[in-house]
């Protein structure tokens, strides 16, 4: 069961026009976040994301944002995901416009929320670095556009290489982070991810880390990163709302080395 | 009127899957060309990149390519777009997927036919150098994919300055094309655009002119270009299917040479 613009419908009924510059532009943004026996996980972040997002495209909301929480549960309820986990996806995008690239005067934004069973997350992960690279260019490489198809390419080619995440870096080189989730990488006591500005998704998880892990003994910050840093890293870990913090394994089927200990701190702090 | 995979429909009967990948994550690629009392032009080109596209992303098309020139003549016909100009759009994306971001193995691809008229050419366009990049490192750079929200920022900021096109430089800071076509400059005799690895798209008047405008005495050819080659240029212009060539007459509020000759000549290519 779908939720379309303030309507619960089943998968068959919930449609939409093919000239939304959402399918034909990318021309949206999107948040993913996972709920706890019906209990979305940051809600109140998600939706602030969301909100921002939705600003520096300057795209209005099709209902009132505090209309969100009620949905989000009545599409949980619906889909029978009200124990266990569940993976939710709310997409807006700017809705039907006219030909041509700029936006329409007077949007009829569409919204979406989708949700699905959840399956566990794996205690760790393999990742290669891939040939596509991020855009630290665009403001879009900061939020979640509907843009995703670079994203889609490095998994895909990660994929195929025998991993499970793919590792973009920049243009100039720097790593930005994976196609579906942050990076960060600890050198002892300091816990570091690359800065916004090097083209990296303003995560949830990341922005946690940042604000709190000093309460588990780590000293966070902000540094733009190399290849090398991840050969020389004490252990390296890929963070989102769904997978919360896990430990990368392998990369480019060398051996990485390892810190359960840092990671069951960190997970502490996402359940706190 | 709407052609959807295989269909005519009234707009409010065409409608897709809130699912599709293309409305999710931009996953598809698409084309748009001029049709000219109910020809297309340079179909055979067009329908070539659609299928040199797809190919990289492995989207099947879900019509035979056979069927695609009969499918668009019905579209200008249902339309009422048989005489004067028309601006045709094709959207192939890679139809409902399950959530994440690999591709499914069984795509069901959704193909979407549009026609709009086509409001006349104008002599000249103003320019303005805009701060989106354009992302070298992807090859989304140099296909039509339905990843365009940066060229939507792009034109949106060039629209906010008091200019139609929006110029694009990539990461590195090499001149990269307009948010809707691309960039030649003349200098002389030479005729020169960027290469595609500086993240260009692959456009079929670009392809035309390299090849063929040796035919008006000009010297074609690929080079990387600086903000600075702009205004020591002879003349700057912006191409694509829809415009042919137009000439640009002011970049950032100044005024650029013009080569009135030159333009009427690469036009003469288009018609031949």
């Amino acid at each position: 069961m779908i939720w379309l613009n303030g309507q619960i419908l089943p998968p068959g009924a919930a449609r939409i026009d093919p000239r939304d510059r959402g399918f034909t532009l990318g021309d949206g943004v999107f948040e993913t976040m996972a709920a706890r026996d019906g209990h979305p996980i940051r809600l109140g972040d998600h939706l602030e994301r969301l909100g921002r997002a939705a600003k520096l495209l300057d795209i209005p909301l099709p209902v009132e944002a505090s209309e969100l929480p009620a949905a989000i549960a009545a599409v949980l309820a619906a889909n029978d995901l009200t124990t266990g986990m569940a993976a939710l996806r709310l997409t807006l995008s700017r809705g039907v416009g006219s030909r041509g690239l700029l936006m329409p005067l007077d949007p009829k934004p569409t919204l979406v929320i989708i949700a699905a069973a959840h399956p566990p997350v794996p205690d760790h992960l393999d990742a290669a670095i891939v040939a596509v690279r991020r855009n630290e260019g665009s403001p879009l490489s900061r939020i979640k556009s509907l843009n995703y198809l670079d994203n889609v390419l490095a998994q895909q080619e990660a994929q195929a290489r025998g991993a499970d995440e793919g590792l973009m870096l920049n243009n100039a080189g720097h790593l930005a982070g994976f196609a579906r989730g942050n990076l960060f990488l600890l050198k002892g006591r300091h816990l570091l991810t690359p800065p916004l500005v090097d083209g990296v998704l303003d995560g949830i998880v990341r922005h946690v880390f940042l604000v709190r892990a000093g309460e588990i003994g780590l000293d966070p910050g902000e540094a733009s990163l190399q290849r090398a840093d991840l050969e020389t890293a004490d252990a390296v870990f890929i963070t989102n709302s769904l997978l919360g913090c896990v430990a990368i394994r392998r990369l480019d089927g060398h051996d990485l080395a390892q810190a359960p200990e840092t990671v069951a701190g960190l997970l502490s702090l996402l359940k706190s």
